[in-house]
């Protein structure tokens, strides 16, 4: 899928990561969102989502979102994951999009696209790293 | 930390999600994105985002970006993070910022703000959930 | 498989277990092995056994201990989990064995087995829980 | 703590282990338990044991085992963790014992005890790898 996934009058990454910080400062969590426990709440959120795909075949896992109870586990999830990973950047002052930006860059150097496949009778890459 | 964390000349998650769709493409290595691939993926990078904290002091983990090794490490962790989610996000067609907008709001009501604390004492709120 | 994987001269869990607290007792990192550290390196570390598989098909995820150099890191991380839940068990004074065999007991009558298969033309089960 | 944790008359983690290869079989779960969906399923369990931490102090993390439904919580995790654990030995063919007594031998050559504590004024010895 390469067409548009986020709508054009959504908030932005930006002011969710700012309702994020007053969501927590109202209800007096600060305490709690240090880095180190903030990384464990992601790698327990990115363990959740993965929970939706373990026992799915590739077929099963392929139609995730046209069984409902199914896609409303996998937004939730993914709502959480993003959560957390904002909330983590907050407390270590990371601005994630640069952060991105800039792995891109290094992987278009680290992996440059093959010139002409190596194998014409191939459509599939060498395994991503 | 309240200030702004991402800037104002920076490329929006929906232009980074779309660099992430090119790369990949490029390389030919969609067959090996699908939604349960992206996310073990997802879970992995989680993890070695984690593993930079895992031995640390709460003290040495608050302190971890004055550290320029464990700073680029953890700058690099988020991006393979946030890459991978948008990944996922494209193989599901789920747009990210329409779910984390929808659960804050769920949020916002399954944990209202105190009208008034508790234990004036104390200055930290109940555990998150 | 059902036939035996351990050997009947190896050494139990439990001396495995202790070599692994003098282990750590000699380097002196018994402050590190707190029940949160050694909990998220657990996690970590099933992590990085995870990331052996990510982008492996089913087909060449069941032939990974024909292909020498994944052997090895396969074996490598079953150790390293194995390590951290006994160094964890340690920790917080659970016995491994016990905790199982309880479970196991629990799951025998949570999921009874069907006294005939629901559909006979079926040779799958229901998805595990 | 060092005293034993695993008691006398306890089954052996051989005999747990063809217990789950028969419960599995029993309910013909054997389709699902692929090398790469059990690796999944550890890591997502080994994310629930830590989510019991997560936003615990030190100090709560330590007494989690004096607070019945945590224990509780602890022991359920734990069991978890090492019926994937196992499951996934059966379906590699790995032994786990072996591969443990194999990577405490390679860690004894690759972090040899000091001779003398570099700073006889600290109690903690370098962080663990």
């Amino acid at each position: 899928m390469s067409e548009r996934v986020t709508g054009p009058g959504e908030p932005t990454l930006e002011a969710l990561r700012q309702r994020l910080v007053d969501f927590a400062a109202a209800r007096r969590w600060e305490p709690f969102h240090t880095p180190k426990n903030l990384a464990a709440a992601l790698s327990v959120e990115a363990g959740e989502l993965l929970e939706i795909f373990q026992w799915l075949t590739p077929e099963q896992a392929a139609a995730v979102m046209s069984e409902p109870e199914r896609a409303h586990r996998v937004r939730d999830e993914v709502a959480d994951v993003l959560a957390y990973l904002l909330q983590f950047c907050t407390a270590v002052g990371v601005d994630p999009l640069e952060a991105l930006a800039a792995k891109i860059e290094r992987n278009e150097h680290r992996f440059p696209v093959p010139e002409e496949p190596a194998d014409v009778n191939s459509d599939v890459g060498d395994q991503p790293l």
